[in-house]
């Protein structure tokens, strides 16, 4: 492959990713077609079949190009020395990004494929959820190595205590999205239920 | 109405949402259609349009009639006085549950349409998780009282620690469901992430 058609290569598949994702925000993930992917991004749809399997596959990859930083380093947690404050930040993000219009429809399409694809969930499982929980679990680690976090704790399980209720009440609608929610969630995790 | 008339429609009524619960478990959600839960409960389809209308909300009133107590009595928690115990039971319950092979469908079904419907989302809170949710913090208020609950903290926040982890882990598919994956997630839950 010369210079040339690589790069045009790159141009096309990152216009085909960008138009599969603005019209899962537009028009839902029932209604998303490889037809109408393909005319917005100005390529045939053989282009598209030629580089993804399905649908599903292009709006993974979607996903996956917008989670990936400009350099594809991995993902990091804030890490001041304060694990309550960098936590509730990063939490408090989390749930405005949940209550975006712009992310909402194409994160509940991409959950609910996950809910009902055991190999979709096995692929975001690995490429895009287990860089990000590496992240969560490595700032875990430094607080522990700082003795902010008790010593015999599983770090997965912690890592789930903290974001599971978040992304529970989001994708099940159980209960209002708050900031204030992520602040009590964050402190009651870290205190946890018993008197001290 | 006289009381066979009366009785005939019961019988009807439960007949329908039997064949709806049992197609969703043979087949799935997207295949199961009003004619079929018609034709498996041996009634016209006019009578289920007549009582229902969509698919989705027969298959909301099936999931209602399998948890409600056979004389509609609110659910209740297990109080042994052992809040861990007592957890650790009813959490391993809901992983073996969701790990049935007879559940898991129609449980996913369930959950994914709650997850793109906001108004059965709404139906369901009410109806079904509310109360489950009530005998929940209920069990947790009692433990309060009893001093082994820390005074300050948000019950329903509490139930959602507890809870949320496991549900998302299920949905989600993001990790293996266990009974000492439960037992942990109680035992994190009750003596919180910092140094004790």
């Amino acid at each position: 492959m010369t210079p040339n058609t690589a790069r045009r290569r790159e141009t096309s598949r990152r216009a085909i990713l960008t138009a599969a994702f603005e019209l899962l925000q537009e028009i839902g993930y029932a209604k998303v077609s490889i037809e109408g992917i393909a005319a917005r991004a100005g390529v045939g749809k053989q282009t598209i079949y030629r580089w993804w399997p399905s649908k599903g596959a292009v709006i993974f990859d979607a996903f996956l190009m917008l989670s990936e930083g400009t350099e594809g380093e991995p993902p990091t947690l804030p890490d001041t020395g304060d694990l309550a404050a960098d936590l509730t930040l990063v939490l408090r993000a989390t749930v405005e990004e949940m209550n975006d219009p712009r992310y909402e429809q194409p994160m509940r399409a991409l959950a609910t494929e996950i809910a009902l694809d055991p190999e979709l969930a096995a692929a975001y499982a690995e490429r895009l959820d287990g860089p990000l929980k590496e992240a969560k679990r490595q700032r875990l680690r430094s607080a522990q190595q700082a003795g902010q976090l008790a010593e015999g704790i599983d770090l997965g399980v912690a890592v789930d205590m903290i974001w599971g209720p978040v992304l529970n009440r989001w994708l099940q609608r159980s209960g209002p999205l708050t900031a204030e929610y992520a602040d009590l969630v964050v402190a009651t995790a870290l205190d946890g239920l018993r008197p001290r």
